[in-house]
């Protein structure tokens, strides 16, 4: 068996080891345009940060490694035409074209940073986006010779970026086209985020949200930003975090179906439209368990179980690969932020009727040192008690009890069974009666009303 | 309505400021033998340790707050029958003894240290239990002039008090019956734990297992202790932490049904057997929500819950107690140990034929800042697949992979259910496959093989 996977950050990567583990007679093949395999590019903004110093951690297995386990990685070989009628790839490496046949295919060729359209900017020596090895390097050496950095988008990697930068003393302006910054979260949420971050001692940075990047100013480099308002300021760089979009131009040349999510269309067993080729990570769609839409939420963790998956199969192995809760962390400076299932504008979206709680407690008995804010909203249908999902900005610990949650919207629990819960308890990790159960004690009876 | 409450710590005080609310003109009385009412006794250990400089801090709320709210606490007050054929009780405060009438009583007695049979122990003026806010007040003055310790039992609360004194310099020997320390979790994780905190630096303890404290020698305090194997040595002061017993004398002396288990047998409605009589808190049974069986888990945050179920049932709300899953924390230096539904142990024991998977990961992404270990063991019914339990030790955070277990025993799930789980990734929080998730993949191999 010959199986050939495009793409080896995450869901490639795990394809690929995954295979050989389950095959060990198989040729194993990873084509990538990018210059480094299987690494963590959700540990970029803390290699940037200086949260450790060598890049190679972030790097899981080398090229080398997998070349010992049997494995053959081809760097910089960028594969441009899938024939699926003749079971073949056209690889592009060198300024020279190749086929290869493969058996299997699985595609896993992930996203890539979305361009807001601003005249010329592509003519900057000093505007970054941030996926790849180099874009750390080269982000963190920029770093530490500015002094101001301009970040375009406020969502998980922006937050993550004004983190690294402001923690090396740059002053930062974030510019973010929304009315509230980290906007997958909803509004109140959101605002509860800004409020604590901008209450923040000892960094400067700003947000202006609700404004565009209208033009650079510069030669080689931008010297300065204008928006669309009028503002303009100087800057010594710009990061571009205006979220992601697949990569999934050569699987749509060759008639692969695409999902109207704009992803590639897959099955449980991570199948596309044609026969013997898979889909996972990044490029492909996902079902989300509390919606039962088709979703694009493009993340690490689902990246990895989803690579899992399409080898198995691959293999020959059944395995199917439920979908997704949608749930997500992040940290900027003192907030934790933190998300599961649906939020309440999604829910709308989606046709639900949601009726949800806020409350404001702390993370821990408030007699106990370090005893910080915990903002928790719960969201359910109102017609029926089917918890749909939930946020948390704060403490460290924040996560915590969203990660309680996912298990519920799994099992299709209601507000009422879930109150019945029996969370641990002690004075440094909780309130007697926890937060998240607070706030889902106050929910039911809100329902009951 | 004349509501009667015997005891006020954590159920009780629920109760009453329950009913105060659901029914306004009621008269709401608390009698206690305690000289406080309304307070944490699960933060007894950190007020010892220094973590806050006023006992007050421990105090919820004070007889004058419960007065204000129109409810009358009666502090030293010791209810010495109860006479349900006359629905009245009888109290002894001041050597003087007097009947109260009650329409509805709320038994909330709670527990009391268990005493080891030492000879003469009671004769010394340094042994000490840990339930009130007088042990609190007393232990920590007599810390402060000591420089060894000796602690009776490894529980949660012998564990607790060996941070309180190693943190402020003290030397302590911890004598502990069983084999191992911290004996309601697995042999396995036991050994973890002890292995955790002896290879720490900076404190001086030792813990001796499988011993017995045969003697106490000294005139009017105790000077030092021998044990059952031979050992003697010196110490200034000794706190007994050998596990609590449930204060049901007067509820047993009046008929009303004990349990198995030595607590009050009470049904979902906190009712006791005998009509207007309820009990809630750590004198009466729970039902385990796993195995299905009484048990007797007295934990403050299981208490509020039934104080509230037993006070709307007194006013006439139906509402009912489910029961528990045995959801644990607690905290010793470096080390979080926590878990929740059934032990493998006690899975043997109420019939299950239990398989299990411990995995030993970081709590983070491996190269991010301050990773720590984290010892996680699942548990599941070998025939069903069904989920049993879970235990984690080691860093900050390993009870949130507990809490994230709790709805899924709730639930039911099975572990094949349980590994479609979505959790939230992000390399300060989590490695990529979260540990509780990738614990349940193994195990998920495991029952299929």
């Amino acid at each position: 068996m010959n199986i050939v996977i495009i793409g080896g950050v995450a869901a490639g990567a795990k394809a690929a080891s995954k295979i050989r583990r389950l095959l060990p007679n198989s040729k194993v093949s990873i084509y990538t345009d990018d210059t480094h395999v299987s690494y963590s590019s959700c540990g970029i903004p803390y290699y940037i940060q200086g949260n450790f110093e060598d890049y190679h951690s972030l790097l899981v297995r080398s090229v080398e490694e997998f070349k010992d386990m049997g494995i053959d990685v081809y760097l910089e070989s960028k594969v441009i035409k899938i024939l699926p009628q003749h079971q073949q790839i056209l690889v592009c490496s060198n300024n020279n074209a190749y086929l290869v046949e493969y058996d299997k295919l699985i595609i896993a060729t992930g996203a890539r940073a979305y361009l807001p359209t601003i005249h010329n900017y592509t003519n900057f020596d000093n505007v970054f986006t941030v996926r790849k090895i180099e874009d750390a390097i080269n982000i963190r050496q920029k770093m530490l010779s500015s002094n101001h950095a301009t970040i375009l988008g406020s969502g998980y990697i922006g937050i993550e970026m004004l983190e690294a930068f402001v923690k090396n003393g740059l002053k930062v302006t974030v510019v973010e086209k929304n009315e509230k910054i980290m906007p997958i979260f909803d509004d109140d949420m959101s605002t509860i985020i800004q409020n604590r971050l901008e209450n923040l001692e000892g960094y400067e940075f700003e947000f202006l949200t609700n404004e565009v990047v209208s033009e650079f100013t510069g030669k080689t480099s931008v010297e300065s930003v204008k928006t669309l308002s009028g503002k303009e300021f100087a800057t010594d760089f710009v990061v571009i975090c205006a979220g992601v979009v697949p990569n999934v131009e050569i699987a749509k040349e060759a008639g692969i179906v695409i999902g109207q999510t704009g992803a590639i269309k897959v099955n449980k067993l991570m199948q596309t439209s044609i026969e013997n080729i898979y889909a996972c990570g990044d490029c492909a769609e996902k079902k989300h368990l509390v919606s039962g839409k088709n979703v694009w939420i493009p993340l690490g963790s689902t990246a990895n179980k989803e690579g899992r998956c399409a080898a198995m199969n691959a293999a020959g192995i059944f395995d199917q690969f439920e979908g997704v809760l949608g749930s997500a962390v992040t940290r900027c400076l003192n907030t934790t932020m933190s998300m599961t299932g649906l939020t309440e504008k999604q829910a709308i979206a989606v046709g639900f009727n949601p009726i949800s709680v806020r409350i404001d407690k702390t993370d821990r008995v408030g007699y106990m040192p370090d005893a910080d804010e915990i903002y928790l909203k719960v969201i359910a249908d109102k017609v029926t008690g089917l918890l749909l999902g939930g946020q948390a900005v704060g403490a460290i610990g924040a996560d915590k009890r969203i990660n309680a949650l996912t298990s519920s919207l799994l099992a299709h629990m209601t507000v009422e069974e879930f109150a019945n819960n029996d969370f641990t308890y002690s004075p440094p990790y909780s309130p007697t009666i926890d937060p998240l159960l607070n706030a889902m004690m106050i929910l039911r009876s809100k329902l009951h009303n």
